[in-house]
């Protein structure tokens, strides 16, 4: 295999006309691998680092990869990252990948990047399955369990979803889905319309762009019904406010699919790329985050690399409306307010919230937080001064970001600081409930294990952080991510079995909401990320 | 230079996952060029071929030129298909390229297609100039003459645009513009808001997506006022109803670009990159048309080869709300009906005129017509017996379709096909004016000198031809593209010297709308093509 540099020139003309292509040119000096070496390098790279550093490698949340870049680091330098990371914030890949790997990254790296290839309705279309016959699906729960109550769980590495009784903390069944799911979502109550059976439907999306869909209401062996798949890399899912349509959003291609909730027969498909705030192209404009806007029919597709949210109604799919609401780089993971009008969603290369009013399907405001914001599910609150607020943990820094988010009862406070809490460690998920007087933040990215391990919760009136969690002592072991039972009385914590990755030794830890003592250690999961509980989910309760 | 050849690999792995990327690999058997051939054989494409093939040479009107399917063809037959032209309507080229240029085209077309560059707006805004700056502008017309009587014509090989006295027939000066402008369009009447010196102020699109503002109130040394440019490759252009904005489209890149109307200062990019009917990606989703809607604040971008139209609402730029109506490729030029509700438009490919509802922002219609429809500026007209009409040439046989147009008040009429008109030859051009009693067409397409020499004329009463028009005889010569004058008592009809295209030999012929007799003939234009009668156009006479 031979690697090939670009060069661009341009042609002009006297006329003024002025066309560009690209002329070939091989190199000798570009490194090369073996083919075999070549397809290794380039699996394990889209499954390590393409999330942030792009397919193409244009870079977003991590650096650009392109050969300009990574030849002058050179061969050693780049291997060394790889093992060791950096201070920006880079993980380690030492303890995940051996030595000969990470040198034939480091050499992948500094060719140039393939091009995937598309993927058009029909190649999707091949991929769905029903494992159930929507005609067979049961009209009652067939099981005598609790289902508002189950938690819907990623396991990460095994490339499965967990079903978790919450009454009775037991896994009711794995099912099989794509792999590295990164979010499940379910039918949500909405204020237009909704499907009778809310709650019961549940759809994954993995980052291979498999899309899963489970019915609680059956047997366990007999949960997973249907699926398809919509990408090569994909993020984010959701599902429209009537039940009918389900939206997921592509990191590569770039693009969003609507697909038939009940057959996941893939139905449109609507390309993101365009252009950034800046008036750059951009080709690799990936779908961060999608979600369904509870008072309106419409969808809200982030789009990281433009900066663009939008607004896209889900009424007339011949006919699609989209509302490109220019707002800020790189958009990532977000949350609606309690009122589900204004949509919060992180900007974290801009170190901002951005805000979008759905009803006016405009550009609210931008919030100016700390380093690279990320709220996961997020969290909403009702502060003694601010009145309604939300807040964000960050990936850059340890601190809490919260603001108020009210603008026709508290117009002062809101989109506005109100206050910051400091904590020991960067995290990614923040978590609150209506019943509880605690806000839980996770330290996910503190390099240091006993941070990394430990959650630490603070009082929504004091704003003092009450009680340092630590929720594992285990070596290559992470805590992360909370989610509250049904009626609030409970928080669920995930410990991550980072290096164990291939085995079901990670747990979820129970504490008691008001005592903040721990209750409870569900184990036999693998890499526990995500948990959904189900009536918190399809009651907007964040 | 070498040759380089694209082989799609595909990974997968146990979970689930697929990712595929392109392995090169160096061909012996692709042909090559010499790098100077090679970039003017690419030059010639783009001048020449890229219109209806495509700069990827993925075919549009014309065939997929893409290496294997040129590969299979061979040298010699593609070198005669060039030199001859084909009965599928490819013309011919030995009277406009050499032995020795139709063999490196034909070379060149086997070899893969070189990518074009991307254009951001930043250089956009580099090539924004002001020949004279706004606070200069005249409050007044500068000279003595009936402006609204100007004719704006395109001088298309000599990359000017030529305006004529419509009163006394005189050219009243030649404008610099991009290569080879394809339309030209002025402020208009609207019925929203519009600017107070309406028809005042022209904007053209060159080939090489220059866009130049001309003033008609200046004298004439000083009308060319402003100039950018948005594309390497570009078709159409529009002006908002308030006249604030100007919109040009790309064929590449493929996107369309929001200019203050009085700067020409670009402001927003939008890519149409995306899918197909058939939900295939299209990278090359080309911006054919582009019409300000008479009755709202919003553009109609036609994107060609996704078979789309967007309806671009221009009230709120950095929050856009497009609607993507879905209809039939390849879409390509269109006219608004007379209530300047709904928009006609040729998808030519389909043999169809798609209807577009702007009110409703949905697809209205599709009206089955003949092959390769094509209306050019299109013509509206009373009919005795379906009311409202509306009609179009088509590229690909002799025969005008005539459908009624007035769904409100002739509804069992209306998107269905009233009557046809055969004529001699396939033509591009339709048009009439409601003072007149004719519809013109002319037969540009028709391989015969004698037909493409020759415009027909038929009655709106009795459906049949009154006269065939010779419009010249001169070898090389071609008649086409109609325009009334400001009352409707004159047809301009243009003469184009095709093979002596570099010189002044072409003429604008005017005719007698009721007599159909020749009045006068208008000399020292170079190859003129379309022509916009400042006050038709800015009234919508269609």
């Amino acid at each position: 295999m031979k690697a090939i540099k670009y060069g661009v020139s341009v042609l002009s003309v006297a006329v003024g006309l002025a066309v560009s292509g690209l002329s070939f040119a091989v190199s000798a000096e570009e490194p090369t691998l073996s083919e075999a070496d070549f397809e290794k390098a380039q699996l394990q790279y889209f499954q390590r680092c393409a999330g942030c550093h792009g397919v193409l490698r244009k870079g977003a949340t991590g650096k650009n990869l392109e050969p300009e870049n990574t030849l002058k680091k050179g061969q050693k330098r780049l291997e060394k990252i790889i093992a060791l990371g950096t201070e920006g914030g880079m993980n380690n890949f030492d303890d995940l990948f051996s030595k000969q790997e990470i040198s034939n990254l480091a050499t992948f790296i500094q060719m140039t990047p393939p091009v995937p290839p598309e993927m058009s309705l029909e190649q999707m279309r091949s991929h769905t399955k029903e494992y159930v016959a929507p005609k067979d699906y049961p009209a009652k729960p067939m099981h005598g369990r609790n289902w508002k109550n189950f938690f819907v769980v990623i396991e990460r590495d095994a490339g499965k979803a967990a079903i978790i009784d919450g009454d009775t903390k037991e896994i009711v069944t794995h099912i099989d889905t794509g792999y590295a799911v990164h979010v499940i979502k379910g039918t949500e109550h909405h204020a237009i319309d909704h499907a009778e059976d809310v709650g019961r439907f549940w759809y994954t999306i993995g980052r291979d762009g498999k899309v899963n869909k489970i019915d609680l209401w059956q047997t366990p062996d007999k949960m997973l019904v249907a699926e398809t798949k919509m990408a090569y890399d994909a993020r984010d899912i959701a599902v429209s406010g009537d039940g009918k349509y389900v939206i997921a959003g592509g990191y590569w291609p770039a693009h969003f699919v609507i697909m038939d909730a009940v057959t996941l027969n893939p139905l449109k498909v609507v390309s993101t790329r365009g252009y950034n705030t800046k008036g750059e192209f951009i080709n690799e404009a990936r779908v961060a985050a999608i979600y369904t806007i509870p008072t309106q029919s419409a969808f809200m597709v982030a789009v990281k690399e433009t900066g663009q949210m939008w607004q896209v109604d889900y009424k007339d799919l011949d006919n699609l409306t989209v509302t490109m609401v220019s707002s800020a780089e790189f958009l990532h993971d977000g949350f609606f307010d309690p009122s589900g009008r204004y949509f919060q969603i992180a900007a974290n290369a801009s170190n901002k919230m951005v805000v979008v009013d759905t009803k006016e399907r405009k550009l609210e405001s931008m919030i100016e937080v700390d380093t690279l914001p990320h709220p996961g599910p997020g969290a909403n609150w009702i502060d003694k001064e601010c009145g309604p607020v939300g807040g964000t943990t960050h990936l850059g820094t340890g601190l809490v970001s919260v603001w108020g988010n009210d603008p026709i009862g508290h117009p002062d406070q809101a989109w506005k600081l109100c206050y910051e809490v400091e904590t020991d460690g960067a995290g990614a998920f923040i978590r609150t409930h209506e019943t509880s007087q605690y806000v839980w933040a996770d330290q996910l990215k503190h390099p240091e294990p006993e941070i990394q391990q430990s959650v630490q919760v603070f009082d929504k009136d004091t704003h003092e952080i009450v009680k340092t969690i630590r929720v594992t002592e285990e070596e290559g072991k992470a805590a992360l991510h909370m989610e509250f039972n049904a009626d609030g009385t409970e928080v669920w914590v995930s410990v991550w079995n980072r290096t164990d990755a291939k085995n079901p030794t990670g747990e979820i830890v129970v504490y008691d909401a008001k005592t903040l003592k721990e209750k409870h250690r569900i184990k036999g999961l693998t890499t526990p990320t995500g948990k959904f509980n189900v009536f918190n989910r399809m009651n907007h309760k964040t």
